[in-house]
C-alpha cells in the first residue's frame, strides 16, 4: 500500500529590509501558514533599481508626503490590531543592501528565515542600523550560524552581488512594482493587506 | 423617563467617480453598515487636481503600467471574492466631472447615495458614458427624480462648480491623495481594504 503524498505548494514572497509592510508581512506569515499544506520562499530584493525605473530615485513615502505619513499612521494602526510591536525607525528608508545579500546568499540554509526575521526585529523594535556590520553580525551568532566571517565576506562576492542583481530583475519583470509581493505560480498578490488573499488562492489552486 | 438616545455616528466617504477601488465600496458599504450605527456620508471630490500636486497629469495607473495592470487584476479578484458584477469600462478613467457636481449639488436629497451608486454601476457593469448627460439624465429619470432640466443646469452653476472645487481642496488639506479614503473625525482611512478598519474604528471611538 502507497502512504498519501502530500503536495506541499511554495508561496513566494518578495520583500525589501526597509519595506514597511514587509516587516508586517514577515511577522504574521508563520502563524498564518500554520497547518496549511504551504511552505513559503523568501525572496530578497532591492526595490531601489525597480523604482528607478519608474522614476523615483527614493521611497515614494518621501516623493509623496501625503502618502507617507498616512503609510506611518496606517502601519501603526495595523501593528497594533495585530500586536504587533513597532518602534518608528529613525532612519527611512534604511539601506538593506548588506542584509539582503546575506539572505540571498543563505536561501539554502535553515537559519535563513530566522535571519529575515531578525533583520526586520532589529529595524523595527529596536531602530537598529541593519546597514552595519555590527549589527547582522550579532543576530547571526544570536542565531548560532557557522562561519559568521566568511558569510560576511561572501556575502559581498561578485557572484552574489549579481544574484541579488537578477533576483531583483527578474522579480521586476514578473510584475512587481512594490514590497510585500507574493506570487503563486505567477498569480501575483501585493501588500500586507493581500497575505490572506495569497493563502487563500494557494489554497484553492493547483 | 426619558427614552434611550442614540448618537448615530457619520463616517465620511470620500470618492472620484473615476475610481476602480471606491466602486468596490460603494457596493459594499451599505451591507456593511447594516444594523450599526453609522451614517454614511458621501463626499464627491475629484482626484485630477489632487494628482497635480503629486507631479501626475493622469492616473497612476497609466503612468506606472505595472501597478496599472497589477489594479485591474487584483480588482477582478476582489469583485469576484464578494459577487460584485464588473465590467472593465473601455475608457479610463472616466470623466467624472459632470457627475460630481450633480453628486455635490444633491448631498442633501433623499436620491443622493442611489445616484451615486448608479452612476458607479452604469460605469463598472454597463460600460457606459458616465460624462454624457443621456446617461446622468436616464439616472435621474430611473430614480423618479423631479426637475432633472433644472439639475442638470444648476449643476453647471459657478456656485457649484465652485462648491466642488472647494470639497476636493479641503479632502487635499485633510491628507487625502487617493480614492476612496474614509474619515472618521480627522482619522483618516485610504483604499477599499480600508472600509472594515474604519467602520471598526467609528464603533470603537467617540
Amino acid at each position: 500500500m502507497f502512504g498519501k503524498i502530500i503536495l506541499v505548494k511554495e508561496l513566494e514572497f518578495y520583500f525589501d529590509f526597509a519595506s514597511t509592510y514587509s516587516y508586517l508581512s514577515v511577522m504574521r506569515v508563520s502563524s498564518l501558514v500554520k497547518e496549511k499544506n504551504v511552505r513559503i520562499v523568501f525572496k530578497p530584493i532591492l526595490l531601489g533599481p525597480i523604482f528607478k525605473t519608474m522614476g523615483w530615485d527614493t521611497s515614494p513615502f518621501h516623493i509623496y508626503p501625503a502618502k507617507g505619513k498616512y503609510m506611518w499612521k496606517d502601519l501603526n494602526r495595523r501593528a497594533d490590531k495585530w500586536g504587533i510591536p513597532l518602534v518608528i525607525p529613525s532612519v527611512f528608508p534604511a539601506n538593506g543592501l548588506f542584509a539582503a545579500r546575506i539572505a540571498v546568499l543563505s536561501s539554502g540554509e535553515v537559519w535563513n528565515s530566522d535571519f529575515i526575521k531578525q533583520v526586520f526585529c532589529a529595524q523595527f523594535q529596536e531602530n537598529k542600523d541593519i546597514s552595519s556590520e555590527d549589527t547582522l553580525r550579532s543576530i547571526l551568532q544570536r542565531l548560532n550560524v557557522l562561519g559568521i566571517d566568511s558569510i560576511l565576506a561572501n556575502s559581498k562576492s561578485d557572484a552574489n552581488k549579481e544574484a541579488l542583481r537578477n533576483e531583483t530583475e527578474k522579480a521586476r519583470v514578473l510584475g512587481i512594482f512594490g514590497a510585500p509581493s507574493f506570487i503563486y505560480k505567477e498569480e501575483l498578490f501585493w501588500g500586507d493587506d493581500r497575505l490572506e488573499d495569497a493563502l487563500d488562492w494557494v489554497e484553492t489552486h493547483d
